[in-house]
């Protein structure tokens, strides 16, 4: 397969180089508008072809995919062209900078048929998979709360806010876990060293479920921290990403409620059994998420993080920012206006 | 001073201990309804007077102070009958179970010009104290945002929830640090063991300085953790309680941000200093706080931990019991209605 | 049982707390030569009786056991009386200050037919006791080596090295879990504060079955580290006793050696697998041991750590020390010159 | 300067990549007698020249340097053609297989007036250069000892032992901040995995001024561990080089000891004071060596790492091995037979 990566900024060479050696994969064509950034791919990529306008990209038949890696503004223009020229379209995190423009994307890429995928590369990590599998497999028991913390010193971007810079991995993490979107979220915000763009936020989600969760992220952070904790009525777990080494940590450990009897009065009894960090294999998620793009390409499989998934976490994202517009107030996930809705999960059972 | 302590649970002990340990104490009188606790008090305290009928406190005209350790359903009650009968009041934290009932302890101490004093003994922890002088030094510069987290496994209590119970340390420390309450507040919380007791709240705080805030409390936690990150314009720090040895840690980092010049462009520079841990000299909070509650007994000073520092936590805790009852809204703390009302900081000045 | 505890120091109240509260002891007697000793005595236990000549003790016929916690110059003195007057005798480690002591000490105490156990308290803690039961169930395979950290700033003794100070912990508990003492030491020591006494200390142990061993003791460390790693050829164990969470941890890993085939190459496979760490119910290891020696003592039970423990201890750190005078050459232990000489044991087998 | 690469294995492609971005390097040639190798090579940087004959390297009279990345026993051979060669030469660490091959390089480099250099890579490491800056201040006092531990799972080589893999890092950096080498050596390996190749030793070092040292390596180790402890009269200093965010730590810890006065009583104090984690850049080493390499060579300065540095880790490590040899027995360091012997320094002031 041919394909073009489109957008050679700080992203862009992880793509070529990951696809240069999958081996799905004929061709490749870099393309971005700035002659430096195309310079730079040209000088670390010297038999990679390199086009400066994306023009070139749609025009060109053998190309069958793109990969677009470029500021998030220009996510919808850019999919949009590259699905109304047929090709397989893959957009990094997040899909696009607004609701109605991720459900665009959905639809044009339902209608034409063609692969759309959004680039929530933690999802293709051994740990995440891993997790998901402990929690689909009831160990935890019934699912109480999660709690997510990413924050690091920098890196400030200009152009969108701390929210929509750290929290789509945290969110593309909890909705892959719990098979759930939330219905409502709130932030509170502040905005210290830009004065328009929130630099850190304290997140709270509500899913219908019963689970409760909280993200926090932070570009003003002492340290740097990834670590999401995961509340179950039987086990707990711990996902450090920071700690190579004992990276998922589950915990025995829980609270056991015995109904009133006869004299009105509960019982709780506390267990605190064995911590085992399960091992887990290493492989690069990139290359495991670019292999599932053209897999899917290829045969028209669904993919994991398809265009759904990703506006999922766009509504997400959208609803957290208009709470913190409007004091902090709870507010809901925007109603999907596709024909076929992104289904809002019931009632999650234990152990589902 | 002959002094009571009224209400030998958990907590009793201790207060007992310090207290014969103290050189400005002569008695010691324990005081319990239930004679089983005055057994176990009489037996740990041989020489120790213990009565079970608090009405002998009140009428023993020797006993010149009391410690109140009891439920804080009794706290308003108790105080107000301890004040009534002309004996300074030191009463555990939370100082009563509402805005309301805190207020009125607060007047009738006024009125009667008797101390009246809070068990906020965090602000009496070498540490907290530390934090304090460092913050007030400026060193940090202005604070943006501080965020707190107290969790472990258990203990569930039966009559307040979550908030009431852990809540109380971190605001009272955030009060002392940051001279400042905050304006409204907001509360998601999460009961799961017990059907109406919340076991997981995520609290956040804005204050009318600019700062927000957030506290995690849980009794549903893997791990315990205790531990608060500062975040200043200069530098940060982090507080870990559960570290013996690094129990404070000043980083020297922060981010630089020029005003956009000509060309319409700002400039971010990130600064990674030295990180610091200061000794801090081991001394028992609990002596430190019970000897400073019979100093101003004895002077009249106004204790660090007054009664409207424990009627600003209790004001800040309603608030955010209302925020979880209104669906995780942002809430106003209830404005004061004591003739001299606790104040309101005004915008804290960096490094004031 | 009367029970009389001889040396009222550092350790001594805890020895009396622990007698008081277990149902075998019906009375207990305190015995120091220092008259302020025996007023703190006093204060804290006002119904013990305290004597100051340890005469008394012997000729109290009422007296069948002694518990001895004395400077260790002292111990054979007192523990050879106690004996003498026909009392079932628990020393404080090291049970004797030179070999011949020792040696005097056990063979004494089977003449006479009465109980002799050591103060290795470490033989009665949950994860220490776990430790040996993961060893001898052969989970770890073959037993590699061992390697012991025991450091900390302070506190010098003015009569014993550091050797005698801390290694008795970690010789006793290798004795235990490997069931095997060492043909040879040596150490390599540094006497920096005070000019002879040492300081720090590198000590190498070999034992017959091949494993090797290395402890580290020190006074002057930054850091308190008390830590051990066993290596076994299945698995690896780590015990940190600083961690109060994840004390004990196994991991399964490893390195498979094929033998080599016809090409003369052998290959070799690392297993990296799961990291686990039990849970360890919390007891205190000193009640565990006092009742120990009291129900030898009532039975005629051989204590785990009995009089020969307490000689195998003091036989290693004698030869340590006089590697350290003898220029850190390796030393062979003492022969043992009991009649039944104490076992050392032949090559262990895996999982033996 | 046209320099060549000869080994291109694990780590040659480290040296093509620094040297290829060195503006002081005009050409490379790679050199391997294995043509998979060269292959790899050429496949990576398709500009630079490749060689399976390294007569054509010497040869070459374009090429004025080269860089041996070839196993220890090849060192020697290609060491002393290169120079032979007129060329200046870099050789990775361990120089050479033995003193005597080690002597020689020495002396044949000094005799041709050609730079030679040993990649002992950690002493233009920051974090390495930073402790020696603060060892020369002064500022820890007089040095008592040191302690190092170098440990993982793997990667077993089949014709060195864990000693001659591992400890030349520490040894290396131990004479590079002391200024000394020790005069006598000991160690106690041990053997599991492979019957005749050490992995895993324990290495005690007692230098001249007293100081003394304990090096442990490992290639059977649960966790991966690289840390050196550094205890001074004044403060304490621990480099762990596993914390990316704490690498170096020092501890204004320390005793005081006063001189016995009149009643023959000394005094200890213990000082306990802050913590301080120094800011330390991150620059690349092996760029900062390769660049001090090329730089020697064309002005003639002496290398920090010369040849004689490499000589006496080189000493040093086969007293190291003779002592493993002759049963864990204290083994002097061979005497230097060059004319101008590798100063053996005498006894080090403090703070000097």
């Amino acid at each position: 397969m041919h394909v073009a990566v489109i957008g050679y900024g700080y992203w862009g060479p992880n793509l070529v180089r990951n696809l240069l050696e999958n081996r799905k994969v004929t061709a490749v064509t870099i393309c971005d508008v700035n002659p430096d950034q195309l310079e730079r791919a040209a000088k670390r990529f010297p038999h990679v072809r390199t086009v400066g306008d994306v023009d070139q990209v749609w025009a060109d038949s053998s190309i069958e995919a793109t990969l677009i890696a470029t500021p998030v503004t220009t996510h919808h223009g850019l999919g949009k062209a590259s699905l109304a020229a047929g090709k397989h379209t893959f957009i990094e995190k997040p899909i696009a900078a607004s609701t109605a423009e991720a459900e665009d994307l959905v639809r044009t890429a339902e209608q034409a048929g063609l692969t759309l995928m959004v680039g929530h590369t933690f999802e293709y990590s051994p740990p995440v998979m891993k997790i998901r599998e402990i929690i689909q497999s009831g160990s935890l028991g019934q699912i109480y709360y999660v709690s997510a913390v990413r924050v690091n010193l920098g890196i400030h971007q200009k152009d969108v806010s701390v929210v929509w810079d750290l929290a789509p991995h945290d969110l593309s993490m909890l909705f892959y876990w719990l098979n759930e979107v939330p219905t409502q979220v709130s932030m509170l915000g502040g905005a210290f060293v830009q004065p328009t763009v929130s630099d850190v936020a304290f997140i709270n989600l509500q899913f219908e479920s019963g689970i409760v969760g909280s993200i926090q992220v932070s570009w003003l952070s002492p340290s740097k921290l990834r670590h999401i904790t995961i509340v179950g009525s039987k086990k707990m777990l711990v996902y450090d990403d920071t700690n190579a080494v004992e990276r998922v940590k589950i915990y025995d450990r829980g609270v056991e409620f015995k109904e009133p009897t006869s004299f009105g009065e509960y019982t709780l009894t506390y267990r605190t059994g064995d911590i085992v960090t399960p091992h887990i294999p290493a492989t690069e998620p990139l290359q495991t998420e670019i292999d599932h793009f053209l897999e899917c390409a290829l045969t028209g499989a669904t993919p994991r993080t398809d265009g759904r998934s990703g506006l999922r976490v766009v509504q997400a994202l959208e609803a957290i920012e208009r709470s913190g517009e409007n004091g902090s107030r709870m507010e809901r996930l925007a109603v999907n206006d596709t024909e076929d809705p992104v289904p809002v999960r019931v009632r999650r059972k234990a152990g589902s």
